[in-house]
């Protein structure tokens, strides 16, 4: 792609770093917010800067929050004996739609991933570990996505908490709700038969 | 969508007014750039702020340059003469990629459209129609897209140019090189039977 404009490639090479962003996309954008009045482009720029520089992690769960304990970990109406072990921010915002969950979260930041290079020290799991041996903790509920990475980071946290009085539990697999049968691959179908539940106790769930 | 922070809702909110980025994909986005070194943040950020406040555009044919005037109009190569009239500067950078065009071009910032509040004045068709004027034009190409907007664009300009002495001509349409007729639309299949070339001619063309 050839630029008239040296400021103008700048912004489109930069914009196009963004995962799932290419040049077209990126020239795209760029092309928009110079159609637009100045102030909306300074206020996405400053949006970012600022989010970036002024970032804060909840000191309990790890969750971004703008205080030092997010609005979950210091929601009294919230259980913390349950926690609910996810990967990303993304995850806890999922949960938190469903409105099914009253406990708190740990976000890991990541999975043990030894292809990419992140061993258990990249991860936030440390002071997982550290409050399950404060007794703080009654039941964690790994909710890691089923892949290998995730089983791999599920199988070393529990290993870990080894000794330590606490039940674990992982989020049900299964066929998703207003699915066909037919289209359900093997190994989600499988499990779903596998873990079945009490016909009594699903009539309970809406 | 439920933010844990301010800073972060604020964030996506202001990536999310781009076109085609949605909330979840604009979540995406500031996830990667919140996992990325603060200094990736901040080029994105003053190259889009940079670009929007230090922008020019070539006095002659309102491309975006970073002179006066831009590098095709002070190309001593190019004939001034022969201009090709187009909506923005994507289409000069599609058309220089063809290797296939010596003469200028003429950026209009858009097309006439009384339904978006876009009209003649709103375009650079002014200093067009001055250049003409000015007998510097010899042949004037329009290359608009072939939608209402662009067919009224060119014909406005048409009008324009009356008692002037110019030769206009538009693109070509017709069957995109290497496309099956059967997958073709009407219209565009029409035109090229009606605008057919001498097949000695066509043999001339790589």
């Amino acid at each position: 792609m050839e630029f008239s404009s040296k400021l103008l490639e700048n912004a489109v090479d930069e914009m196009s770093q963004l995962p799932g962003i290419g040049k077209r996309t990126a020239l795209r954008l760029v092309m928009h917010l110079l159609k637009q009045p100045l102030d909306k482009t300074a206020r996405l720029s400053s949006a970012l800067l600022t989010l970036k520089e002024e970032i804060k992690f909840c000191s309990n769960c790890h969750n971004i929050s703008d205080q030092e304990i997010c609005e979950i970990c210091s929601n009294p109406k919230r259980d913390p004996g349950t926690v609910c072990v996810v990967e990303d921010i993304r995850d806890v915002m999922a949960i938190e739609n469903t409105g099914q969950y009253r406990g708190l979260y740990h976000v890991l930041g990541g999975k043990i991933s030894p292809v990419e290079g992140i061993g258990p020290q990249d991860l936030t799991i440390a002071s997982l570990i550290a409050k399950a041996k404060e007794g703080k903790i009654k039941e964690m509920i790994f909710a890691l996505s089923s892949t290998m990475e995730g089983d791999t980071t599920n199988f070393y946290i529990y290993k870990q908490l080894e000794g330590i009085d606490i039940k674990t539990s992982t989020i049900a697999r299964g066929i998703a709700v207003g699915d066909e049968l037919e289209y359900a691959d093997e190994v989600t179908l499988g499990r779903s038969i596998l873990n079945r539940i009490p016909f009594e106790g699903s009539l309970k769930l809406s």
